[in-house]
């Protein structure tokens, strides 16, 4: 299988750290959207959508969006419940995830950590950490009860949410307000397999 | 179970055209957001991030993201694949419609039917008009090689797309642009037990 992404992405992130904790072979291809590589006619054609990451498989079908592709790569492990609720809180969780807490916390981190927070963007920037302290107190206040989003085991969910969350300093976020995540974020790099964000991808 | 709700929201509406279609006996209860009843310290136990929809079930168990309650409501159905890539497909379009539809559709639509467009968000509106056509455009181009949006048979991804598109009109959005996504509409619209959204809900 073909993984299209830039690992600088916490979307695309995920799904490398995913096939790192399953131990799942593939080949990673570069994808560089402000070259415009997402808008390329072969490109579309994959996901009309226009984004990264996607999921090629050998057969010729595709896969887009983050989460579906990471809980498709999770199918069948222990990373994946069967049990119809907790498939369900898990799904909960990568919902939240990409309307309450990315939205807020990936572009308040792009603004800053890409753009160099320009005057022009600095009102956006503002406005972006209302969202984002609302989400990690969201996340703060399960994982004083449990020690991973959907109880006591780690999960997709654990794996999407970590993906923007372990870097949301780089958008302005002090995580030292929020203890029990900052505890379940040294959970997830305890895993066996854990891999870091390669912040090298892309750069000469 | 309870059903936590508004039902002029098309995230809530999503929850109600499931239970009519899949026959789910529940009670509905109605909730006002600008009443602040999501805000309530009771509301909030229920779920931290104050949004409805909302189910609970009878054994004391919540959950919420409309696009997690309808899987779960449909598990075991025809309308869930059991095929882990058919799943999956089926989630890529509910993130898409959580991330790239609802964000522009829907709020355009609250602006324009639930603020009446004042002048102070007429840019607003108009930003959303791109990211809203766009995504129409990629559900068209699917529409147009398949009868629902993941293939042959209709499943909780068309729900979760029916909920805003059907009322995108309110948003600005001329719908004989997407000839594919009109004719989809009246496939949904067409299924035994469907039920129309109550834009009466929740008024004297």
């Amino acid at each position: 299988m073909k993984i299209y992404a830039d690992a600088q992405s916490g979307n695309c992130y995920k799904v490398k750290l995913m096939c790192a904790l399953l131990n799942i072979e593939h080949e990673w291809i570069h994808v560089d959207i402000l070259a415009g590589d997402t808008n390329a006619q072969a490109f579309l054609a994959m996901n009309p959508n226009g984004k990264i990451p996607l999921l090629a498989l050998d057969d010729g079908r595709h896969l887009w969006e983050s989460n579906a592709i990471i809980n498709y790569l999770a199918s069948g492990s222990d990373l994946l419940p069967t049990d119809v609720f907790a498939l369900a809180k898990v799904q909960q969780w990568q919902f939240f995830e990409q309307y309450s807490h990315e939205p807020y916390i990936a572009v308040a981190r792009f603004i800053a950590k890409y753009l160099g927070l320009p005057e022009s963007k600095k009102a956006d920037y503002q406005a972006k950490q209302t969202g984002g302290h609302k989400a990690l107190a969201v996340m703060e206040s399960q994982l004083a009860q449990t020690p991973f989003l959907t109880g006591q085991r780690v999960t997709t969910a654990d794996v999407s949410l970590y993906g923007y969350t372990h870097v949301a300093h780089e958008g302005g976020f002090e995580l030292s307000l929020y203890p029990n995540v900052q505890a379940w974020l040294s959970r997830i790099e305890a895993l066996p397999n854990y891999i870091a964000m390669d912040v090298s991808e892309g750069k000469a």
